[in-house]
């Protein structure tokens, strides 16, 4: 993972998609799902509006052709073609003419930062508004009137969202789940869905023994959605991540599941811990791990960002945008994950054939470190570490935790044991 | 309890019962007992002098008619009418004239305090004292010859103690101890009475689940004898809390039972920690909760204090008077007190009826805060976690202790999300 | 254990010990163990070279009559005659006269510590070398010849380790391991084995309930040995204590048995914890500890250390010398053996006789702290704690570590309770 390219690859993409208007429905939402596609076949699913889904109703489809407004001489002040931003989702249409008066309660701005357009909706509420930055609020004119129109549809239609599956040996899956709602918001967003993308590729290269599912679909109602279709199966989720937030400069920060100690959340937090980022517990707010975390499923599913959302400034406003994100921070998040993936796929239980006193390492060739290993004296830790714990009551992710050494470097010391003949794995 | 006539009440009636002459026994009780059955009733035990309780046997009662030390021009230098400190507690008679040399062994003040009288007792050990303060100490002379008058009686009579009780629907009882045998010290004893004076009274307008016992007994004698006199029925305690310290402007403290985890110390934990104050470990020293967590009892008995016992610079001397104590301390303790009250009667566990991701709550009107809320952030959050933890296994103060949410809000929340539909009660 | 005598003797002994040449095997080991029996008596074992000792084999033995480097003048430059620092344990025999580019790579100095000669050895690998001062190294000359010398053999023989055993009224044993094998390292290996000659002689003076068996053994080989010939009664084993680097001006160390809670754990934790030392959990490295916790034994062994090693800058160099050593610090390490000994064989389960409410401390005697006790307010908090928690669940240990009063104070308690009829002992 050392390749600049894949980092340049997923800016790349963060940059393609970030212009798409993108809500719980339509077909910004079905863009984007189209050029995912083009990197990674996906199952795309269309749920028509009605459709029950747990507590809840599959919405109206919304889409929007133009929305602006004018001032007297006919000048756009605000317009949709300049960010799907100026609209708050799911804005019923509207094209009236009205003093600033009339309209300001229908007009959001970013208090405090001047010139960012916050990023708004106005789902399952039936009203209408307009987001622009505070310097274009203040060009506006008390006794002016305007031209306010919006050309949006809300009309029943289909919520879209997308699976692709990488197979393993295994039926037991690892879901993986970004959202796909947002308009424009670079980081909260598209840097997750390019991660993803990168993350699907390099686990079908290496062939892995669980089956891992990726999950694009809007916010809350898009995995409530899937939650519903697949009600049945969801006994198969033995690993869960969402992720969002993945390209800011800031750290790591994993945020567990409801159940808190589920293999996902200590192999997260091995590797996040190990990268000095931060550690969450479990709370009902946030991403869609409310809903897999939800009492009735409670599946092991917890939360992967870097800066988490809401704490950091640019978050849900204009400025998360591409310049936010950067290619090191989108390869970061794919480092960790890979490592998140191998603990998942490597973790097993060894037991030490000379358990009585420390067998000798030298003649086994095991007292040198490997050269491909730059950190000889840890890897020669890790060797008497497994030795030790391997009774066939540790796992390797036990001892790496116990150890504080990387879980990379114990699996690689195990292997080489296993190799000398001193260890054997453990039959589940 | 944002009535300010409750807190004045309350330190009224510290500065009426001030000036009364307390011990382990005698009028001075008997007198206390009288006002604050004036204030709610009382059932008045006298148990005679040898009466053996557990290993201990009821003292003879001690009685001061008057006490002095008067100098060679017959003027009283020390004076039992200006304050009851001036008399060692259980002081046998005495009626002697004396230099200051022969005098000495028998003063007592405190050093470094020049001003102030301090608190001293000599229970079970037939000697006599008087207390001044090092000023007034500083004026006797050495050459002078000092009368000393104690004109005390130590004889056959009674122990006294009184019980209060608020019926509740349950038979099994919440135990609230004030000790009633210290001489004129505000903070320490008389705060904590007034303070169970109004908790009772609000108890009784409230109609309790519990049922709620007051005892007002002098320190470990008195509770030891009630225990003696209540072997067989002390299994009904199931939550208690020992009062005293109630009244200074220093942050609560609560001191956790013997059992360390028990549902009193938990509540009181979750409301004295929300409200800033500390909590300390059970150890075998401060007040009758000693007894009440002997280990043949070990019964769930925290003690709830403000500043606690030998940790403010007033203790156990005359500047533990009705000054130290404010009625805005006292509302606070009574405030707590009910906060604790409220989840020992409050706290149950439900069932998420809607378990399956999350129920929408816009059309349940659950998704604005109610106007009664100020802190509608917290409140909308509440109703978040009630609904991921009410899977059965979690009762309201698990969710508030896990979320950090007040026990109040939790249970509003929860009231809310009952009335909706969305939970149902667990049967115990 | 104020006796300053005992702390010199001690002293004496590392300064006797200090010169032999030591290492796996050889006559300097078995001069060792003469000195060591001329003070406790000593079972001496050896072993044949070729003995299978689990994975391992008994090495060679080896014996160095001299070595040195001899300058053109013919002046010894290096003389094995100054220390048996100077040679490379285990170096073959060697006779050459040499450039020093030749030589170079078989020279060994401390980087950044001029006039300290390093401690070097090659077991296992058939080589030579020779340690010497960074000092040293820059008089010796590029154009030079030098003649260097290691008269050393390598030839079957035996591997040497003792015991001694003081009888106690158990079978079962508290093991105390010493290593044997470091030349010239006064504090890492020699004040070790003095602390452990006067703990042998305390105890032998005390009459132990537990049976103490002492084993001076080289590190590694040597436990291993004795692991290998002791195989079917390591059960015997009930406590275990590695010493080492005992007698540096560092404050106390423990490092936990690979168990992290038997009961030497809790007992040297509280020791060393109350002397404001260090507190280490287990990992596989250190001394012999890594023998008796590998897995097929994990025996309750700890490490006792003053200083951790490789932690102190004299560490394996000519200055772990007997100035690093005080006659305090090996005393103070005395003292703790003797208070983790003292938990070891006090700890015992106490039931109150008078639970229900405090008995009367007054009458029993047991209200004012007895003479020998200069803390007197601890020694009467330990009354009260030992009272309330001897319930049959707690033991001594348990009370002073929920108390943090010194296992000392509690067990004097314990025994005043006991005499005073108010605790019995729990049968076990």
């Amino acid at each position: 993972m050392n390749n600049p390219e894949v980092g340049d690859r997923m800016h790349a993409l963060v940059e393609r998609l970030h212009p798409i208007c993108r809500s719980m429905t339509g077909d910004g939402v079905r863009r984007t799902l189209e050029i995912i596609g083009e990197l990674i076949p996906l199952d795309v699913h269309e749920v028509p509006t009605g459709t029950q889904v747990l507590d809840w109703q599959v919405p109206r489809e919304w889409n929007v052709r133009d929305a602006y407004i004018k001032d007297s001489a006919g000048r756009r002040i605000v317009d949709f073609a300049d960010s799907p931003l100026h609209v708050v989702g799911y804005s019923v249409p509207i094209s009236a003419t009205m003093t600033l008066a009339e309209l300001r309660s229908h007009l959001h701005t970013v208090p405090g930062q001047p010139d960012r357009v916050p990023y708004r909706t106005a789902y399952y509420s039936d009203t209408w508004g307009l987001c622009l930055s505070e310097n274009a609020l203040a060009r506006l004119h008390d006794g002016e009137e305007y031209e306010v129109v919006i050309d949006s549809t809300l009309a029943d239609g289909h919520l879209t969202y997308a699976e692709h599956v990488v197979p393993g040996e295994l039926d037991d899956e690892v879901l993986i789940v970004c959202h796909t709602c947002h308009p424009a918001l670079a980081n909260e967003t598209l840097a997750g869905i390019a991660v993803a993308v990168e993350l699907a590729r390099e686990l079908a290269a290496s062939g892995p023994r669980h089956t891992y599912r990726f999950l694009f679909a809007p916010g809350t109602i898009g995995s409530i959605t899937w939650l519903a279709r697949n009600r049945d199966r969801v006994e198969r989720v033995r690993h869960g991540l969402v992720l969002a937030c993945a390209g800011d400069p800031g750290g790591l920060t994993y945020k567990r599941s409801r159940r808190g100690d589920a293999a996902v959340d200590r192999a997260a937090a091995h590797v996040v811990s190990g990268s000095g980022g931060m550690i969450k517990d479990f709370s009902p707010f946030g991403y869609d791990e409310r809903q897999f975390c939800s009492p009735g499923f409670n599946l092991p599913v917890g939360l992967l960002t870097r800066s988490p959302n809401e704490e950091y400034p640019e978050y849900h406003t204009s400025a998360d945008n591409p310049e936010l994100v950067t290619a090191e921070a989108l390869t970061d998040t794919l480092v960790a994950l890979l490592q998140i993936v191998q603990v998942l796929e490597a973790d097993r239980t060894y037991v030490n054939l000379e358990p009585y006193g420390e067998p000798r390492l030298g003649p086994r060739g095991l007292y040198k470190s490997p050269s491909l290993h730059s950190d000889g004296k840890q890897y020669q830790m890790a060797i008497l570490w497994v030795l030790n714990l391997s009774d066939g009551e540790h796992s390797l992710l036990d001892i790496a935790e116990r150890s504080g050494i990387p879980f990379t470097t114990v699996s690689t010391a195990a292997q080489a044991l296993a190799q000398a003949g001193l260890l054997e794995g453990k039959e589940p």
